[in-house]
């Protein structure tokens, strides 16, 4: 509990003065005000995450937590209930499609126990393990608060010990069957929305499956009555530990200074209980892809973040973060080497500014 | 003349078998299927442009085309007339956007003067001109017949040009101060739309600008009555030198068999101008990001094409190439390296097919 109170405390929000400068210094480039969109914004966020205006970015990872979900069974979710063990091993294997993806953009991953159901001897896989599973929240509290702290505490110490081994950009990945209900169900407790606005196919499942899905999320908020207005009490009924733990690693990120980038749903809902928690968090976080989970866009709205990527991934893992690094990565090359105005022999006063709300 | 109507005969349609075969190789790796969405559809349809399920690109290239409009003014652009010849020799000077961005990702430039009013000197410039500019179209015509398929079999030239040196990808950019001018006339009249729905607010242009330019694209239609089912007129008649060029770059692409990518929104009306000279060019054009000129939308529509990025871009000059070559890139490195279901030790039937419409 000491670490989470720490951190929460700990955060503070962005540089302004750094990012004023930054527009001033992105306005002078020779194009049209506002014409790089949004690569224009994420100079500007950078600089006001570091508090300079020209940033390079030497080592990214994908922290991938990985946990089991006691409300699992087959009339809800197209996989067996062993896939989250097998696909973890896969992760240090790596062959799944964040590690291809993350191989080709050369980001590392991490890859976090913070839950699974089994006893692992993979070298590898870090062992943050809170419990074998959480409970099945159709009945009971997923976890406790305890529970819920620990692995939220657990995504803070991971990125701590990577921003120490010299890291500087985070991607957020997850593992763990049936974590798009768990994922809805925080999420309609967190926004008050309907069970129908956020429950999707997740990895895909047939009709009768989105039925029961939907119907387990909303049997599980029932019987738990989590208080919207407190994300612990939310994600430690309703959520799950890859939730919490990615949670952790947002507010680490944000501690530290560091972008940290939401792949799919369940990182984005991740990222919704951070921001829940100290509002500052937001201006740390950079969103990759619209995922195919239509609700992630209830966070997006909330969050204020457009997504980078249109691609329809529902993979999750992380995959959506390695693309997002590279898009980062050149938009702060072009801050460092597009000519201004000046170098360029264009007088910029004729171009002239409809940028809107900025 | 020839060449056009010889690379218009020489386009064959995509490799159907090396398609399908793509798709069961795809449908064949670790993850639940579809579920890297757009990446698989790249997969896809670079398989059915070289007939090999395996890719890689070796060389890339953007092929900017500059040309000056004659229906430039003062009342509906931003920009001085003499902006093209400035930002055409800083392509060369390699400080510009898409230069920066083409740098980061390794994607090469071929600059063209198709049709600048203003004799360069500059080394690198390549000279294809057509003529000095094109007429104003709220008068007259903005070019002949003859001179709108010169620009077009310069694109062809070029790209055949470029394939003999090795490059297998395409890019397609522009430079032309008044091109959205252009380019949303030649889109109202092949699409029979009103011009409130095509002129966008292109490089960024005040209220009065905005109301001068529509007016002067719904004269220029008016007065030249082009016929929107033939492309070339209507290029001729409302179009510019830039936007024919690029249309030729795509014949060539498909011609060649080689993938070919649309920036922004000149390039998209350009793409589409050759879709409607031969409807099989579509196999063979990726689509980039979905640029802030709203019109690109009913392009995207009939080509059935769904932009990678959605980063609100409004530069031009091709600068939303050199990401999409990376997302395409990563999509071939995906299929080569992501592991099977049986390296997986994962059933494969588990995972319930909920793609639609595949």
């Amino acid at each position: 509990m000491e670490l989470l109170k720490q951190t929460l405390k700990a955060i503070e929000g962005k540089n302004e003065e750094a990012v004023k400068r930054a527009w001033k210094s992105i306005d002078n480039l020779s194009k049209p005000i506002g014409s790089l969109g949004e690569l224009e914004n994420i100079i500007a966020k950078m600089a006001g995450i570091t508090g300079k205006t020209h940033n390079k970015i030497h080592k990214k990872n994908i922290v991938i937590m990985c946990s089991d979900n006691g409300i699992w069974n087959k009339s809800l979710s197209s996989c067996p209930k062993d896939l989250t063990v097998t696909v973890t091993k896969n992760f240090v294997r790596g062959i799944t499609g964040v590690c291809v993806l993350g191989d080709f953009f050369k980001a590392d991953r991490t890859v976090v126990d913070v839950g699974v159901d089994y006893d692992f001897k993979d070298p590898g896989i870090i062992d943050k393990k809170v419990a074998y599973g959480t409970k099945d929240m159709t009945r009971e509290p997923a976890m406790t608060k305890e529970e819920c702290v620990k692995a939220i505490e657990a995504g803070i110490e991971i990125v701590d010990g990577l921003v120490k081994k010299g890291y500087d950009m985070f991607g957020t990945g997850e593992m763990g069957v049936c974590n798009t209900a768990t994922s809805s169900a925080v999420l309609s407790v967190l926004k008050n929305l309907p069970v129908d606005m956020t429950v999707g196919k997740g990895s895909g499942i047939t009709d009768s499956q989105f039925d029961a899905k939907k119907e387990a999320v909303r049997r599980a908020i029932a019987v738990n009555e989590p208080d919207s207005n407190d994300p612990i009490d939310t994600l430690s009924k309703v959520g799950g530990f890859d939730i919490a733990g990615i949670c952790g690693c947002f507010l680490g990120a944000a501690k530290n200074r560091m972008p940290i980038v939401i792949d799919g749903f369940i990182s984005a809902v991740a990222a919704l209980c951070a921001f829940r928690l100290n509002r500052k968090v937001v201006d740390y976080i950079f969103a990759s892809h619209l995922s195919a989970e239509p609700a992630i866009k209830y966070v997006m709205k909330e969050l204020g973040l457009n997504p980078m990527l249109n691609l329809g991934m529902r993979l999750g893992e992380g995959s959506g973060c390695p693309m997002a690094f590279e898009i980062i990565e050149a938009a702060l090359y072009v801050m460092d080497n597009m000519g201004s105005f000046d170098e360029a022999n264009i007088d910029g006063t004729v171009l002239v500014d409809i940028r809107k709300g900025k």
